[in-house]
């Protein structure tokens, strides 16, 4: 899950590349209590009353920033096995987390201040997950998992303790986390973790 | 995980809940953003210099809720078996992060505001597992568990799906999920994700 991306285009669109260039630059400079308008306006080399107009506020800004992101064409990583794909996908996300300037940090850390960022935010990370699914039925083609594996619990349970311990309990980065966690949902899910309908099992 | 709760003491600790109880209420209201030093001191009854000496700052008053909430006699559930402990366990945290008024989710978006606050929260999770690692060793003396299976990875695996829903994802509860990633966490404990030493077994 790599970090928000510029994208070419027309004079209206250029004018967004310079704009959402400077917010990640901003972000990553100083975060989000240095972000006001007028600093991105001014760093984008565009009017102010366009800036103003096209974003609104300083949530709008970061939520376009956000949704730029889906824009790209990152695919979850392919290496021929479940463990091996899942581990791949979270040496991204560690490394995404952990990177100098730490943008997709301060992206995550503005969305608490945010609402619209909050949204863009949720909206990043279900396209991302979404594009991982691929991942688990390659995997249930490969033979690896059971038919019926719900790939959306699997890819959670691998890659939340990433986020729970780069974002939440501030942990220093731990180099064989991002293994163990596919590893650990990789084993669970060869045991038939994630095969059961939700409603069944439980009490 | 439960939310943080009052002392009794002399006068000193009097002084202390009567802020640290304004600080709860007024976050409970209104978030990270109505809260400022006056506006806890009033609602507490307490000269403004008072709380402005012994806590300097918001943040100050927030890591002091959070440092507070340490001094409970919290510990982890005890149902006789690692997936109920687990599951019981989630429970709580779910119960915590979903509450209403959303104390510890208002505590969790503050410690993003605020290095004081940030700190205070990363002691606090870091009492709360340490305390859990008694629902290991339980499992492990009960034959549930292979010797040397590293707790707090356990843990984290079992917890993590919770607060990377309910903090950062933001989807709606699941009723499902507290048992869900408890039953995963055991499944992968059992068949021996977290007995290997942190330094083995990966590339």
């Amino acid at each position: 899950m790599p970090p928000p991306q510029r994208r070419p285009g027309g004079r209206t669109a250029r004018i967004r590349t310079q704009v959402l260039d400077a917010v990640l630059a901003e972000l990553g400079e100083r975060g989000y209590d240095g972000l006001t308008m007028d600093v991105v306006a001014a760093r984008a080399g565009v009017n102010r009353a366009t800036v103003y107009r096209r974003w609104g506020d300083v949530g709008g800004l970061l939520a376009d920033v956000l949704d730029a992101a889906s824009d790209d064409a990152w695919r979850p990583p392919d290496t021929g096995s479940l463990t091996g794909d899942l581990a791949g996908l979270n040496h991204e996300i560690q490394d995404a987390l952990t990177a100098e300037p730490p943008i997709v940090a301060a992206l995550i850390a503005a969305s608490f201040r945010s609402e619209k960022a909050a949204q863009a935010q949720q909206r990043l990370w279900e396209d991302r997950y979404a594009r991982c699914e691929i991942v688990v039925s390659r995997a249930v083609r490969r033979g690896e998992l059971p038919p019926h594996t719900d790939a959306r619990r699997l890819l959670i349970a691998a890659t939340a303790p990433l986020y729970h311990h780069l974002v939440l309990l501030r942990t220093p980065p731990d180099p064989h986390l991002p293994d163990h966690a596919a590893r650990t949902a990789a084993l669970a899910a060869s045991a038939g973790a994630f095969t059961e309908p939700p409603s069944a099992g439980d009490t």
